[in-house]
């Protein structure tokens, strides 16, 4: 396996992506959609350069034929472009210098805020509002809209990564952005071309058998294909200068204290500030 | 514009789906893969052909291929075959008929809990469990998963349709499937080829300038655009035999009654029990 150019058959991108042939499940069906999403890596550094015309506009329709729930549309997004506007952003999220870098940056909103602007008009209430539903669908369907519009970037030679650390500071992002009560960043995305050097390996995933269940849920061989696992992304993490560690060390590392969650525990408590009742 | 035949052009695809020319953006940057996007449709009925060996793997593979937050992969999938279960999955998300039609249903999990076993192996514990955050990256990397399976399987001629009713009754659907504390159902998918003349005309959205905001959040426009967009769902809704009705009445009717919630205003005390603290 040759990491240094793009994967050329669908065997070589499903040893990459399970880090060996070994791990890799038998090849399915294929063809050149499946190629670039098995491609995948997140960006962290981009070139300056602007979008071509129409880019926001072509990432939106993408993202609008993702499926919606019930066609309720409760999700939105703010397109930041403005150097001050982005480096606020970055220092909310932590000093994540790809903000500043990356032309587009995308804000990704669960919006039933505009549903509830929708009754008003109409001289009713939504009852449907109050619940811990109406957040998690709004969340759920503002992903759907993301992924596409991740791979639609992709597609036309864009590089992006999703920046969860927007959730460490939900109140401060939606006082720079105006948002209004009952709307909240689920997470950002960083939209540009890729630096030199920017793209690495693809990351190895957790063998299939791990994540997919046959008709119940059965984690009896977990622990023996997590230790194979663990091996695996030792490796990747040498082989990409990164701290030789396993899985499970990282997982710990980043779940394991609350200074890890990095102002996170607070989040539920500032989604209610926010307009989220979260019945 | 004639809907009885698929898109040719790029000017044609955005048409539909944002109903019509005078709705849709200017033409952006376009290919193949944006195309498909655009092309989507949600898929109610299905042939009983079963799908060709190794899909599966591959939709697994194009779901694993998504970016997953620090790469904690807390997601996980039951596939449903078993014409039984998936009968019991059908009765519990309000006797939809496709699940039962469908060769493949997937139930798509937020499973932070194999982290908790990790951990466990580990003899350490998990902060980060405790909190709705915790719940929260599951739900949406599992999005992010299932988007790319979504169109993994459009790319092959497969159609989908999200099933948001397994959060109906998620205790009954964890109790099924045999979930571990700490694993819940957000939402399933049906997966086949689909039936003649299940592939309906592509669902028209809000028009971009309501659901995307430059630089900060602005709704000034939003009730006059949402006037013409109520007009464009009503004249679809007639076109396919459905109750004539605009967008606005469609959204009170979903979300107006707590009876039109199908029990989700359950939603956040039933996670709790399936063993998410959501603090």
């Amino acid at each position: 396996m040759d990491i240094a150019t793009p994967a050329t058959t669908r065997e070589d991108a499903l040893a990459r992506r399970y880090g060996g042939a070994d791990a890799a499940p038998a090849a399915g069906p294929w063809n050149d959609t499946i190629a670039l999403m098995l491609n995948h890596r997140s960006v962290r550094g981009y070139r300056p350069d602007a979008l071509p015309e129409g880019t926001l506009e072509t990432l939106l329709a993408a993202a609008q034929s993702a499926a919606t729930s019930s066609n309720l549309q409760c999700w939105s997004v703010v397109a930041v472009r403005d150097p001050a506007k982005k480096a606020e952003l970055a220092r909310l999220a932590g000093n994540q210098k790809h903000i500043d870098q990356c032309p587009l940056f995308l804000v990704w909103l669960a919006d039933p805020s505009r549903n509830a602007r929708l009754a008003d008009a109409a001289n009713t209430t939504l009852a449907g509002l109050e619940f811990f539903e109406s957040f998690l669908v709004s969340a759920i369907d503002a992903a759907l809209a993301a992924q596409n519009a991740v791979l639609a970037a992709q597609s036309l030679g864009m590089g992006t990564v999703y920046i969860g650390a927007l959730r460490n500071r939900p109140d401060e992002v939606a006082a720079l952005l105006d948002l209004p009560p009952g709307c909240a960043a689920v997470f950002g995305l960083c939209v540009g071309y890729p630096a030199a050097g920017a793209e690495g390996e693809v990351k190895p995933r957790l063998p299939q058998p791990v994540v997919c269940h046959e008709e119940r849920y059965d984690a009896a061989n977990e622990p023996a294909l997590r230790a194979e696992y663990d091996q695996r992304m030792a490796e990747f993490s040498k082989r990409n200068e990164m701290a030789q560690a396993t899985w499970s060390e990282r997982v710990i590392g980043r779940l394991g204290t609350m200074k890890a969650l990095n102002g996170r525990d607070r989040l539920f408590g500032l989604l209610r500030q926010l307009g989220f009742p979260l019945k």
